[in-house]
C-alpha cells in the first residue's frame, strides 16, 4: 500500500517568520492565544486535543489564497475551521500549522428563487441559510445534528434526517470555489442543473475533508417548502419491525421525507431530555412532504405498514411548533444520550449498510453492547440504512475505553461485512483512518495518488483521512 | 494552462509484437480486420473518423486488466467501447491503439430487491436491463436516446428525460470496478445508499470518459416501477410560454417524471418520422409518476399551469401502449431530425443552462439558427435547462460547414453567458476540448494534474477531454 509522508516539517524560525508576517498582514484577526488554539482543535469525541499554533479569521476567498500561499511557502499546515462540531477529529492539528477559521465568511450572496438555488460563502450555518431564506418559501434539507457550517459540511459529505428524500451534501452542491493547495483559486461545476463537462472536481472535493482544497463559496439546491408536512411518531415492538417498516415503504416508492429510529435506551434519553412521555420501544419519526391530499395518503399507507410490523398507533403533529418540538428532541438525540450518564465522555460514531441488512446489523450491534457492558443508544436514518451509536464512557475507566475501542472496531468489520461503509456521514478524520483501508484497500492508494497530485507538499489538512507518517 | 503531453508513440515493431501476442491469447476475439475497426471508431457526428489498430472482446475484469496491462507495457492505447452511440468522438482513435470491446460483458450479476439496487457488467444496455426487472416491479430511469451499454453511460455521465426526477448516472451509480492504466483493478462505492469514507473515486470515475479507468462492473439505484404513469402532450403558443409553464411546476415542488420540449421543426420532423399529428408549434411531452389520486393532483396542477401560459389542451395516454408510442416518438428525435433533410448529416450537440435563462437562451438560439440560414430542431429536457440543438448539414456544402461551426461556438458562449455548462449530457470527447477551458479554465489545470498521476503514460482514451499534444 502506497503512504503519504509528510512534506510539511518547518523550521521553528520559519514557522515564526510566518507568523509574524501573518500578524502584521491580519492585525488582531490573526492569533496565538492558547484558548483561541484550544478552541480550534478537536473538541466533540475521544481524540486527544492537537491545538494549531496560530488561528487566523479569513473574511475572502484572496485572503484564504494568501494565507494558504504563505503557509505552503513555509511549509506549515493549514486546517480549514468552520462551526467545530465535527467528530472525527478533522479539527486537530497533529503537526501544528494554522486553523483558517472560515465563520466570519457568512454572507448569503444570492438566492435565484427561479432556479431554486443560492450562492453562499463557507461559514453560513445551515439554520442561518434556512431562516434568510423563510420569506422565499424555500429551503435547504440537509440537517446535520450541529448547526454546521456549510463549507464544513461539503467538506464532511454531511448529510442528517432528509436525505432519504432530497439527498446529501454530495447531491445538494452544484458547484464551488476552493483554494488549492498552492494557493491558486480553482472554480468547479457551476450553476446549471446537470453537466457532463469534464471531471467531476465538485464531488471530489466534497467529502475531501479539507485535503485538497479550502472551500470559499457554494452553490447549493434548493427546494419549496411543501404546502403540507406532516410528521408523527410510531412506537414498535421489535426494531426488527421498524426496519422491515421502512424497507416496506420505499419499496412502495412512498415519498418518505423523514424516517428516524431511536432505539429504547435513546428513547429513555429523549424523555429525559426533552421532556417527552413517550413508550421506551424503538420508535420512529417521521415526516411526510406533499400536497394536503398527497400526504394525508401517504400517512394511511404507511399506517397500514406498520400495522403489519408490529407498530403501534401512529401519533402525527401538523402544527409547525408541535413538529419543531418533535424534530429538536430529534436532533437533541446527543446531548440526550450524554444525560443518560452525566460526567462521561460520549463517543458518536456511525456506519451506513444496505437496507435489507439494517435490521440485523442493528440486532448484533446490541448484542455486542450487551456483551461488552456498554451504555450506547443508537439512533438511525434508517431509509438510507444508515445509523449512529453513541457509546458513553468513563474518562478514567481504562477497561471499558477498550471496550469501547473493540466495540467500534467490530461495528465497522460488521458493516463492511453487509457491504456497507465504515462512514455514512461523518468522515474519516483521525479516528476512522485505519477503517479506510480496510473498506476500500487500493482505492487508498488511487485516493493518495491524487492528494499527492493535488498537495505535493501535503499542506492541507496533515493527518486526515490517511495516516500521517 | 498546463497541457497533457502523450507518452503513447510506441514504435511500429513495439505494436506488432502487442498485437501477436493479444492474438495468441485472445484467439478471435481479438481483430484487426478494416471493417471491425472501422465500426469502432466514432460514426455518428462529423467528426473525421480514426480508426483502432484492433479491437478486443473482453469477457471479465481480469481480462480487461490483462489487455491494459499488455498495452500499458507497449505504450499502446486503449479505447474502451460499449455500443458506439457516443456523439463527441469519444471512441476514435487519434494515435491508433487498441478498441476494448466490453459489449460480451453484458451479465447482470445480481438484483437486490430490497435495498432497490442491482449489479451489471458495463456491456448490459439499458434497454436489457428494463427487460431483465420487468417482473420485479422496479426499473432504471436513466434513457439516452440510444440503447447505449450501461458502461458507457457512465464513463459519460449520460442522462436523458427522466433527470428532473430520478438524476442522472452520477446520482444512480452506487459503486463501481475499474480497471486502471497500469491494469491494477479498483472498486469505489459500494452497495450503501451513501457513504463519507474518502474522496469519492465513483463520481470521479463517471464522466471521466474511459481517460481514468475502464469500467467494469456497476452497481445501480433501481425505483420501483410507480403505481399509476400518466403521459401528455401539450401544445404551446410560444417557446417562452412552455418553458415558464416548466418553471412554475418546479417552483410549486410538482414531482414532474418527465417534460420535454420540442420546437414546431422538431415536431414536423416527429410527425413524419412517427406518424404523429401534432400541430407544429412549441410542445410539451410530460409524464407524472405516483399513486392514482397523486398523478391525477399533479395533472390537473399542471393543466392549470399551462393555461396561464398560452398552453393549448393537454392531451393524456394512459395506456401502456400510447405512453410507449409517445416517448417512442420522443427518443426517435434523432432520427425524425435527420429526416427532415436526407441525405444529410445530424450534428446532435446539447448545453444546460438555469432554468430561469432556459427561454431566453432557446430564444437567442433560435434567432442565430435563422441568421445562419441553417435547419437544426430543437429539444429540450427542460427541467433540467437541458437542451439539444441538431443542425442538419450537408457534407459538400464547404460555407454550411462553416457557418454550423460558428453556430456551436456561439451556442457554447451563450451557454456559459448564462452560467450554464458546454455540455449537459454529450461529454467533452474531442468535439468539445476547446470549450472545457472556457468553461472551467484553471479546473482543467486540476483536470490534468489528476490525469496523469493516474495515468502518466497517457495510455486511456488518449485526445479526449484535454487536447493531444
Amino acid at each position: 500500500m502506497t503512504t503519504l509522508t509528510a512534506e510539511t516539517n518547518p523550521a521553528d524560525e520559519d514557522k515564526d517568520a510566518l507568523f509574524a508576517k501573518l500578524a502584521a498582514r491580519f492585525g488582531d484577526r490573526f492569533s496565538r492565544s492558547q484558548a483561541l488554539r484550544e478552541q480550534h482543535a478537536n473538541t466533540l469525541t475521544w481524540l486527544k486535543v492537537q491545538a494549531p499554533d496560530a488561528v487566523l479569521f479569513a473574511e475572502t476567498t484572496e485572503e484564504v489564497a494568501e494565507a494558504v500561499k504563505a503557509c505552503a511557502a513555509a511549509r506549515v499546515p493549514v486546517i480549514p475551521f468552520g462551526t467545530g462540531t465535527s467528530l472525527e477529529g478533522h479539527l486537530n492539528a497533529p503537526r501544528g500549522g494554522l486553523s483558517l477559521d472560515l465563520s466570519r465568511m457568512n454572507g448569503i450572496l444570492a438566492v435565484h428563487e427561479a432556479d431554486l438555488d443560492c450562492v453562499v460563502q463557507p461559514g453560513v450555518t445551515r439554520k442561518q441559510l434556512n431562516a434568510y431564506l423563510r420569506d422565499t418559501g424555500l429551503f435547504f434539507p440537509v440537517d446535520p445534528g450541529a448547526d454546521a457550517s456549510l463549507g464544513g459540511m461539503a467538506a464532511t459529505r454531511a448529510s442528517g434526517t432528509n436525505a432519504v428524500r432530497y439527498g446529501t451534501m454530495r447531491d445538494l452542491v452544484l458547484g464551488l470555489t476552493a483554494v488549492l493547495a498552492d494557493g491558486r483559486i480553482v472554480t468547479a461545476g457551476g450553476r446549471a442543473r446537470k453537466s457532463s463537462a469534464g471531471y467531476d472536481l465538485t464531488r471530489l472535493l466534497i467529502g475531501s475533508e479539507g485535503t485538497l482544497g479550502v472551500i470559499t463559496q457554494l452553490t447549493l439546491k434548493l427546494f419549496g417548502i411543501p404546502e403540507t408536512i406532516l410528521s408523527g411518531v410510531g412506537t414498535f415492538q421489535s426494531l426488527e419491525g421498524a426496519c422491515n417498516a421502512t424497507i416496506a415503504a420505499l419499496q412502495m416508492g412512498l415519498p418518505l421525507a423523514r424516517i428516524e429510529l431511536l432505539d429504547e435506551v435513546q428513547i429513555r434519553g429523549c424523555n429525559a431530555y426533552s421532556h417527552l412521555t413517550l413508550p421506551e420501544s424503538p420508535t420512529l419519526f417521521l415526516e411526510f412532504h406533499g400536497t394536503e391530499a398527497g400526504t394525508r395518503e401517504q400517512v394511511e399507507m404507511f399506517a397500514g405498514i406498520a400495522k403489519g410490523e408490529g407498530g403501534g398507533e401512529l401519533h402525527w403533529a401538523e402544527r409547525q411548533e408541535d413538529r419543531n418540538a418533535l424534530w429538536q428532541a430529534r436532533h437533541d438525540a446527543y446531548w440526550a444520550a450524554r444525560g443518560l450518564k452525566p460526567g462521561t465522555d460520549l463517543i458518536a460514531t456511525d456506519v451506513c449498510v444496505p437496507i435489507s441488512a439494517l435490521a440485523a446489523c442493528v440486532a448484533e450491534t446490541k448484542q455486542d453492547i450487551e456483551r461488552l457492558g456498554l451504555l450506547a443508544p443508537i439512533v438511525g436514518h434508517v431509509g438510507d440504512g444508515n445509523f449512529h451509536v453513541m457509546p458513553l464512557i468513563d474518562p478514567a475507566d481504562e477497561s471499558e475505553r477498550a471496550r469501547v475501542q473493540e466495540f467500534l472496531d467490530h461495528l465497522v468489520e460488521r458493516a463492511l461485512r453487509f457491504e456497507g461503509t465504515c462512514s455514512g456521514e461523518h468522515g474519516i478524520g483521525q479516528g476512522k483512518i485505519g477503517y479506510l483501508a480496510a473498506e476500500h484497500g487500493l482505492g487508498v492508494d488511487v485516493m493518495i495518488a491524487i492528494k499527492k497530485a493535488l498537495d505535493p507538499l501535503n499542506i492541507l489538512n496533515p493527518g486526515k483521512i490517511f495516516a500521517l507518517r
